[in-house]
């Protein structure tokens, strides 16, 4: 493995969001709403989140747009997946008809889908909504050596940031379609984690017991052959990890992330392989995580490991282990509540609302 | 406290949902779909449901209702809220001009919105989306006798069903206002559960730990003066209970339940006062528990254990606590989602998608 070093995207004003006062204003204008004191739950915290995102009391969402990236994995031919690696062009064509699960969720919210090509084993036809940006035909094997060299997983960090800047609105929904893809996220968290690939892996699309048996021992083998530990020489550095373990699809989220973040946009993390690369991106810049937003927790059993390292809690929790952007579409909905409360809500005086009794009366 | 028999809503076809052919006529459909098998999970199950309320392969939910219905309470003099009585109609006045938040979140969805005056101790105006169904300003103070007498449980249940029959649509929100009715509602948990007040009643709108002492003390005396125990004589029976301690919001709700199930309506219920309507409502004919869609589980502590008597698995756990309907506003995109699942996805074969791989390939 290379140590050449990276260039992250323009990223130099990927700042920490720090108006202290910001957020306590958009607490006060939500505690002044007609509703108890909190009685909103996650969706109050949301709302200031989205407010200090943007940087203002009263966020807006405009133009929201799903992007899923998509790659094949050298691995997926060892057999770490219950799905053959055609099924990645195949699901690219159906994204793009209109028959998957993601383009039914964003066609019944209004949201943009853009499928990203990173590095699809297939040559797909140019059309609308379909960006060619492909790195490969694949990774590489990673058995055999890292799933891509320095050079390519530089060429899809920059393509990402590219992808996003090209793309109108102030929020981004993050999804990924790639056969073997489990495995490769179950890498890169394992390695930055420090956790056994065990805790780290699972079913992915449907493995039964025997089959994951298999994918854990090929996993083990893996990390075997690019040994390292974080903080010490060897695989650790996060590109590196990314480079050695990461498909395309993971590596040009990664660029898209950072630069989504840089441009102070919503991000909207679907599951388990899309978390992969926010945590590659916040060991880069921890600052991309005050712009994320996690959807759902994954049935992926890897994923509640992985959230918890990025201390972040999910807002569903409803058994989904599809992938595509299928939950963050799904979640989408409580992003525009959450504005729509700060927004649109009566306070208690512009209500002409009795405010909570004094202890005398309650 | 008399033993009046009660006349239900015609509700002889409220019969028990068992064509054992359609559920897995509709887990087959989604089976079929561009996903790996049980991948969208929740919503599987959810579109499954949708489809046996409605009795066909491809359910559509139309003219969907949001109905609060709002009454007050006579304990509610004697300091159980952290909020005055008079909040009941100053929120029915909110709700009608679009400032509460289920206002924001039905406009937001496209819901209808009615607000149903079961018992408000105000007169309010007559106007466009307000029913004015007085039983009486406010409930008894049930320390002294029933909140309510059998005559006027009687006519809340007929005038809840006579709602529902003049509402358009097939798939109804439930919501409620009440400032007092999470201790009526934890009274009738506790008798129809048997379980410790302590267990069935928290802080509502937002009581601090000792008003929580002395509404939990109130609600011990309340108890003791309607003794009754579940399958023995006194106050068990569940209209008996109802009128001993409910509300004419929930005994209104009861009534509208059994008529929206008897119509095969979608019945989406929002927290923990309508979850205690649907318990009365599933004693007397448990075959409403099929039409009802449970959207989330809120912060009120006595939430969970009445969840886990009526066998419901909330969709959401976002740590509301404000009732109105807001919560189940919230879910409601996830019903929509479902039935556009079954309606929109394409199937492998429509898609030329490859099936899962045999194990050899896997």
């Amino acid at each position: 493995m290379s140590h050449t070093p990276y260039l992250l995207p323009e990223v130099a004003d990927l700042a920490t969001l720090n108006d202290a006062a910001l957020p306590a204003r958009l607490q006060a204008l939500i505690d002044g709403k007609t509703k108890p004191l909190g009685s909103l739950g996650r969706l109050e915290a949301l709302a200031v989140q989205l407010g200090r995102i943007q940087g203002r009391e009263q966020p807006r969402l405009e133009a929201p747009q799903v992007v899923v990236f998509a790659g094949d994995h050298g691995l997926a031919a060892r057999g770490v997946s219950a799905y053959p690696s055609d099924v990645t062009w195949q699901m690219v064509e159906n994204f793009l008809a209109g028959g998957a699960a993601v383009s039914v969720l964003a066609r019944q919210h209004g949201l943009a889908l853009t499928v990203v090509d990173a590095g699809v084993r297939h040559d797909l036809a140019p059309r609308p909504g379909l960006q060619i940006r492909k790195i490969a035909p694949g990774t590489a094997d990673m058995l055999a050596g890292p799933a891509m060299s320095a050079a390519q997983c530089q060429a899809a960090l920059a393509a990402g940031a590219d992808v996003v800047r090209l793309l109108p609105g102030n929020a981004l929904i993050f999804g990924e379609m790639g056969i073997g893809n489990t495995s490769a996220a179950a890498l890169i968290l394992a390695r930055l984690s420090g956790q056994p690939i065990e805790r780290c892996a699972g079913r992915g699309t449907g493995l039964d017991d025997a089959a994951l048996q298999r994918k854990l021992e090929l996993l083990r083998g893996v990390l075997a052959r690019h040994p390292g530990h974080p903080g010490q020489s060897g695989v650790s550095e996060p590109l590196d990890v990314l480079a050695t373990f990461g498909g395309f699809e993971i590596a040009m989220m990664v660029g898209a992330l950072l630069q989504a973040a840089a441009e102070r946009r919503v991000i909207l993390v679907d599951g388990f392989i899309v978390s992969a690369a926010v945590l590659v991106a916040a060991r880069l810049r921890p600052a991309v995580l005050q712009r994320c937003v996690f959807a759902h927790q994954s049935d992926e059993s890897g994923h509640r490991l992985l959230l918890d390292l990025l201390n972040a809690q999910p807002l569903l929790q409803l058994g989904l282990r599809l992938g595509e952007g299928s939950g963050a579409a799904l979640a989408w909905p409580l992003l525009e509540s959450a504005c729509r409360i700060l927004a649109e809500m009566a306070s208690f005086e512009s209500a002409g609302v009795s405010d909570k009794a004094t202890d005398k009366d309650a």
